[in-house]
């Protein structure tokens, strides 16, 4: 069972340092520290426990740490910066691992780069030491790299010619769109195992400045300081703790706070109800940042966060989510208002971004996704891209028998229209009617309303709205028959619907790149038995079929 | 050995009828007409030997028939419009064959929609009968859609539910960014076999209109005769005679005549060299039109278009093209300046547009491209696309000893300032110095400088400028290396390095549907002893591995 919930007390891999506006991140690898046995995470190469708590600082950075304006990614150790990902680890893994895994820190990587972009926590790299594979696919992530000019310190992508795999975590397509690397170069470089060093690889913009060994850190913490001035924090401004999240695990059932995932294994279904909030909204920023992490949409960004990573990692058969949700939505949406309300708010902007990372994440996820609009339900703005963001939408017309709650409703508000982008730019409501703008507009005026069954099946929010006689059948045939599919052309399928409309450097990471991952990754040439990544470190030469595809 | 050059009266699956400013391709596909021995074209499925014919059709309609200007695609049958791809073949086929076959069909729809918004030559379909797969998704490379409002017909893409891969040609891509059809609805859409027909086909906007049985044929002539007088055609305009090229094939070596192709198979290289034109420039579009197919730029087109395909299906072991030219920098230049000069004249364009077709297959081409440039070389204008389009540009630095050529030169035109676009919609030049609009406006100030090597390499236009000294080491490494890595590695990361900037339905097409299609042709759940596919009209059902990846 793979765990996500860490704290900088628990890190075995990561040393975090804070020195007012600059902060410092530090990969130190316990060799004997992997995930799982069978491997040592030598040279720095990380596995999945050690990319988790990634995971954790960067968020943690963000939350608890509003001070802090640059963050350096540096190595901890003499001769090594990051060798990337372990391949023995890699080797060990299953398929469906490697492209969760793969996911994951593509992820994270990206949630740098949001942090970067839209809180001015700039991170850069400096780079001392050999920087490899995932190691400089990491170094690419930030938005300056400073690199040790010295023999033992360069930066390569030796996938390919050492593996005959890809730099799987974004690496080829920030090479082309961030860096603007040619792609002549591009392609040069990617086939040297050895990588470049020195101003070569300024010239070729592979990174950004050199600097002698002994004066990386310092430089590095100039250019930090620098980053720092430009991007001036309010005076006094300080982080909310971020508590653990409670979390009660059963054999078929996982219980947040405010979420609950519910596995019927027959069905290969998650269940995942989604709680409304049960006080009413802050009044002002001051009173959200006394709720902290109690407030109830950061609350329920962080269940529903470590139920994505739990479900994709821990429950691999579980083909289905269904998402249902639960409570008042008046309150939802008081709650969505603050969001808007405060927009200003350093924290309110946080958990908005944090909000978007985690819709994000379902966007990406490789499975079918209901969502269920009952009675009692409460898909009001932030949770309505809940259901935006599901590959159907089902919901119920009228009253269920002997029963008086009233009638289900959905409720518009402005979270729908761009507050929560996703990876494409466009909000999911904007993706789902592309290119339709007078529908748009309409549907911007009906904001607020509360939409009952027929009205929004009409203005094309939901796929169907069948009444009380058929939604039992008509839901549970629907869910069966998924089952029933092949998941790989599932996977396929969704990950082609789901992205109308442009594409950017984040889309082309999850869909482009690793499509083509996965491909290879199943090729024999990489897999096979005398695949380069099974023979890598075994002393014998891959045989690869020649012929291409 | 697959031969891709045909001729209507060769067409065994195609009826193509002329009327003035409408012609009609129907489709009926001879059973016992299969490329390949083993299977029967039933139910007007098709393998590659029937989309050879329909990119012959597609071709020579706006070159032979320029009048035309609408095409109405419908089948020849009485109860079936097309079956789409032959499932049985498909399973005969290696794994290469199948990607290869889908990147073929794959540009011959998009010739369709080029023709359709390049050359107002307007496709429409007529389903009669049912339109299944890849026969609706021949549909969708229409732009009007007109359906036969009867219990046989209906529209579907089964893929996913019957045979556990993805519609392969554009399907999905088309329904979302073309159709806009709403991403639930092509959810369940594409999970149901049966497919829609009637009102709701219309108004999930699948279809674009329904006619009675009886009068669907009377209706796509009216619709084809509503576009035609929206896209009037010069007076007394003729087209031109698109007669056979000429083609000797040796065991190593295929001889057109302005291309030549030397296979080396111990390095697994294709060495392709065009050779300029031997005469001068006509000076007028009425000279172009008496020269016709010897026109040598559209000469050369067919040529290099025979020469990609055949090298692509017929050499699948041969992973690296190694382009050289040979010629009059001058006359290329000439050559060049008429396309500019005429570009109004409507034969100009087409081979303008052939010209992009032509190099946009090398852009998706799974093969390691290299340009040499050597002194004698001519890459002038049109020309130099074939090294923008290369993965690396080596060009020779000086004389050679002992000869008196004179060093090798390089000229922009405007040519390549998107007279041929990739087709993410930007020019090579573009795409290789993406945002960076101020080094365009450089390179645009020496259009027509010949740029020697030293000039070429400082302003970015080629990768390496060795002399004559490290000339023949350094390439005979380049190539040597290339053919030591993983084929599938290569081609995953060439796929990913090709495409810098923005993303349109074809580079979607191409890269992540064809991507998540290769992915899926590989797995045990599609292509493994009890996948769908294999066990595809064999009365036994697929199992499948639950695990989602």
């Amino acid at each position: 069972m793979i765990n996500f919930k860490t704290d900088p007390q628990y890190y075995r891999h990561w040393k975090l340092r804070l020195d007012g506006p600059v902060a410092m991140l530090a990969l130190d690898v316990a060799e004997d520290g992997g995930i799982a046995p069978g491997y040592e995470l030598k040279l720095n190469s990380y596995d999945l426990g050690v990319d988790i708590e990634l995971n954790d600082a960067v968020q943690r950075l963000r939350f608890e740490h509003p001070e802090v304006a640059s963050v350096i990614v540096t190595s901890g150790k003499e001769r090594v910066f990051c060798a990337g990902a372990n391949i023995r680890a890699l080797g060990l893994a299953s398929h469906s691992f490697k492209v969760n895994f793969c996911k994951f820190t593509n992820e994270t990587r990206n949630a740098i780069e949001d942090a970067t972009r839209n809180s001015s926590q700039t991170y850069i790299a400096a780079v001392n030491g050999s920087c490899a594979g995932g190691g400089y696919e990491l170094a690419l992530a930030t938005d300056y790299i400073l690199m040790a000019d010295d023999g033992a310190t360069s930066v390569s992508l030796p996938e390919l010619p050492l593996l005959a795999v890809l730099p799987g975590t974004g690496g080829l397509t920030r090479l082309m769109d961030k860096r603007r690397v040619r792609r002549d170069r591009a392609d040069f470089f990617c086939t040297t195992e050895e990588g470049m060093r020195g101003k070569r690889a300024v010239e070729w913009r592979l990174v950004d400045e050199l600097a002698p060994r002994t004066k990386l850190i310092e430089a590095a913490n100039r250019k930090a300081a620098e980053l720092a001035e430009l991007a001036p924090r309010p005076h006094g401004i300080r982080g909310i703790a971020m508590t653990p999240i409670k979390c009660e695990l059963k054999e078929n059932e996982v219980r947040y706070e405010h979420v609950t995932v519910e596995i019927d294994r027959a069905r290969s279904v998650a269940n995942i109800t989604l709680r409304g909030p049960a006080a009413v909204a802050p009044a002002s920023p001051e009173e959200i940042h006394r709720l902290g992490a109690k407030f109830w949409p950061l609350a329920i960004a962080r269940d529903l966060e470590d139920a994505i990573l739990h479900l994709r990692f821990n429950e691999e058969t579980i083909g289905t989510w269904v998402f249902r949700t639960r409570g008042d939505r008046r309150l939802v949406e008081a709650h969505d208002r603050t969001l808007a309300d405060f927009s200003d708010d350093w924290l309110v902007r946080e958990i908005t971004l944090f909000l978007k990372r985690t819709f994000a994440r379902l966007d990406v996820t490789s499975r079918s996704l209901f969502a269920l609009i009952e009675p009692g339900s409460c898909f009001v703005g932030l949770l309505l891209e809940l259901a935006l963001a599901a590959d159907r939408i089902y919901m119920l017309n009228g009253l269920r028998e002997g029963d008086e709650t009233p009638p289900a409703a959905i409720t518009l508000t402005g979270a729908n229209f761009r507050r929560f982008p996703m990876l494409n730019g466009l909000a999911r409501l904007e993706t789902r009617f592309i290119d339709d703008p007078n529908h748009l507009e309409e549907l911007r005026g009906r904001i607020d309303d509360d939409l009952q069954a027929e009205e929004a099946e009409e203005l094309g929010l939901v796929t169907f709205a069948p009444d009380e006689i058929d939604w039992d059948d008509e839901v549970r045939i629907a869910i069966e028959e998924r089952a029933a599919f092949s998941p790989d052309a599932l996977t396929g399928m969704e990950a082609s619907l789901r992205f109308a409309g442009p594409e950017t450097m984040e889309t082309k990471i999850f869909a482009r790149l690793s499509a083509w991952q996965n491909w290879i990754f199943q090729r024999p040439n990489a897999t096979g038995e005398n695949g380069a990544l099974k023979l890598y470190g075994s002393g014998r030469r891959a045989e690869f079929d020649a012929r291409r595809v």
